[in-house]
């Protein structure tokens, strides 16, 4: 009898990431990268790392990082965490803050659904309960959302903002009302907020002791390869984040990339001005084309196929899948999820102008 | 009243790297890095990464490096897992094969005393029980080892060999029968075998269904800085791990330029031949001076002081502490543990010829 893991391990469901083909070109706009490249400064960062310094460990806390990240968001460097990718950033939060091996009860995790589907899965390695509330119908929060995870004994949530995978940002008066109301910590994922008209930023300025912001240097840097992710926050969470962390979490070509491509300010802010044109410009196009698309602050939108196109599915597959495997066929990939609310929806990241106009060839083709 | 982290994670003493100075040059040898550099051919990959392959998601099994380790090693890629560092296994182990939550009994983690500190502090941060054995006065494995593991109920256990911190080898016929006798899963970390004079992978190639080995690309391969480590064992292990892992656990640049100097066996054999010598020279040199010096098959030996320099130490402090400050002072960094096993001992990692001379002329100037 071989030795067997934990019953969880066993019976999990393991997270599923997006496609990622190797071999032949594809429009690849199914998971959410940057669609332009990361800052020249950054790139040069990377070439000139030289042999001595991947000789020895890197610096274990990667103070050059957090010292640029706090000076880019007028926060103090104590209340910044390098990860090794946002997710890393979520994982020690439920390794903090929620109770392991419990089936339910107090010490559980918040989320709402349709969310990001990695928090559950992560509170299941963790063994952990999760309290899933249903987001209203044009997906927003429950008006009881805070009440009904502290009825469930929630010590910590999860909420990504603006929301996966509608597009949709929460008012900062609306984020602040929620974190007063929750008895936990308030976990706000902003892997998304390049794109977005407002970030969450001022509810750390302003002292709030359990709201903590994660980043991702993935979309909004052009850096999904790279794995770096931050967290913004308290300082007497992040000091509880360190003590939990592998003591060499992120290394120094990460450290060296993400600092050179966070401090070239005016680099990203030009990408995300073109991420935002072209997000305008797919959206008019859906909607020319009989999608409802909705109102996205981030670098993808939710469309649903016209309504004549939907009423012609076949009886056993809803027609937005049927669309996902006919781009597919023609070598563009965008996501379609097997869920609910979401089953008659595709998400498509926004590309560059030249991409987003071969999608739309595309699909005038197929409809 | 802020949201507090869960009670262990609260009463934790965090892992306390070795120093890592910034500034001013040292000589270190405190941490066990390779004295020389990565191989060219890795450095060139590295230096080769374009800002496509970071722009994009990298491949999340890390197929490449995988493939590469499955041919060096002889064994098949699903026996392989690359990880952010070894440390990442360690956690990954103790995330899949313990019980959390539980102050004792049933799920715990075995390990030895002395050894890596890391070990327990990973278990209290899962919160799960240590049965901690300790090592025989030549720092040998017990007889009983595996009967007192099995007796804790421990479903886990962590053994670095060849052993930190003295250097010593345990033989492959000692292994197999350890992992015979005990009834979870033995971690054999091999951190250190590129410097031995036998590895464990044998027992993997035998099929032992409970034996799985820790690879680290820090020591050997000069890429301290880079974190990366692997894991080799039985597919079903890893197949566990791989459900556990962060989603996208190591990067491009890391894949790559891991998979570049694991191929590079020419020149990372060339590195570890030097270090040998080197190390063979360093004891003998150490023991003209009196020190007792443990036989070592790592890149770093375990010194003890002459008896002469131990009995003028001062009432309160053992020599040991006492060298490795005056060390200190001269810019020259050994490592020294406030252990009672290891106080009157230095650890001092094997350098070049030239850092190892330094060191000795500063032991010249001081006993």
């Amino acid at each position: 009898m071989p030795a067997q893991p934990r019953p969880n391990i066993q019976s999990l469901s393991a997270y599923t990431p997006g496609e990622q083909p190797a071999g032949q070109p594809v429009t690849k706009l199914n998971t959410n990268e940057s669609p332009y490249p990361v800052s020249p400064k950054a790139l040069q960062a990377l070439h000139e790392t030289a042999a001595e310094s991947l000789r020895v460990y890197p610096p274990p806390l990667a103070q050059p990082f957090r010292a640029a990240a706090a000076e880019v968001h007028a926060v103090r460097p104590e209340q910044v965490i390098a990860t090794n990718g946002g997710d890393e950033l979520l994982r020690l939060l439920i390794t903090c803050y929620c109770t392991p091996g419990v089936p339910a009860g107090p010490g559980g995790l918040g989320v709402t659904v349709p969310s990001y589907s990695l928090y559950p899965v992560l509170a299941a390695i963790h063994d952990t309960p999760v309290c899933a509330v249903r987001r209203d119908d044009a997906f927003g929060l429950p008006e009881d959302l805070a009440e009904r995870w502290n009825d469930a004994g929630c010590t910590l949530a999860m909420l990504v903002n603006p929301h996966a995978p509608t597009g949709r940002c929460e008012t900062l008066d609306t984020l602040r009302k929620l974190a007063d109301a929750f008895n936990g910590l308030l976990m706000i994922d902003e892997a998304y907020v390049d794109f977005a008209e407002q970030d969450a930023l001022p509810l750390v300025r302003e002292g709030l002791c359990n709201v903590l912001l994660l980043r991702s240097m993935s979309k909004g840097y052009g850096l999904a390869g790279l794995r770096f992710g931050y967290g913004i926050g308290p300082a007497h969470v992040l000091a509880a984040l360190d003590k939990a962390r592998d003591s060499y979490n992120t290394d120094i070509v990460s450290q060296r990339v993400a600092t050179a491509a966070l401090r070239d300010q005016a680099y990203a802010r030009g990408v995300w001005q073109k991420v935002i044109e072209a997000r305008s410009g797919l959206t008019a196009a859906l909607l020319e084309r009989g999608f409802a698309v909705l109102d996205s602050q981030t670098n993808f939108v939710l469309a649903t196929p016209p309504e004549a196109e939907r009423t012609a599915a076949s009886a056993d597959k809803p027609r937005a899948e049927a669309i996902y495997r006919a781009l597919k066929d023609r070598r563009i990939l965008v996501r379609y999820f097997d869920h609910p609310r979401l089953d008659d929806k595709l998400r498509i990241t926004v590309g560059t102008p030249e991409q987003n106009a071969l999608l739309l060839d595309a699909l005038d083709e197929l409809l």
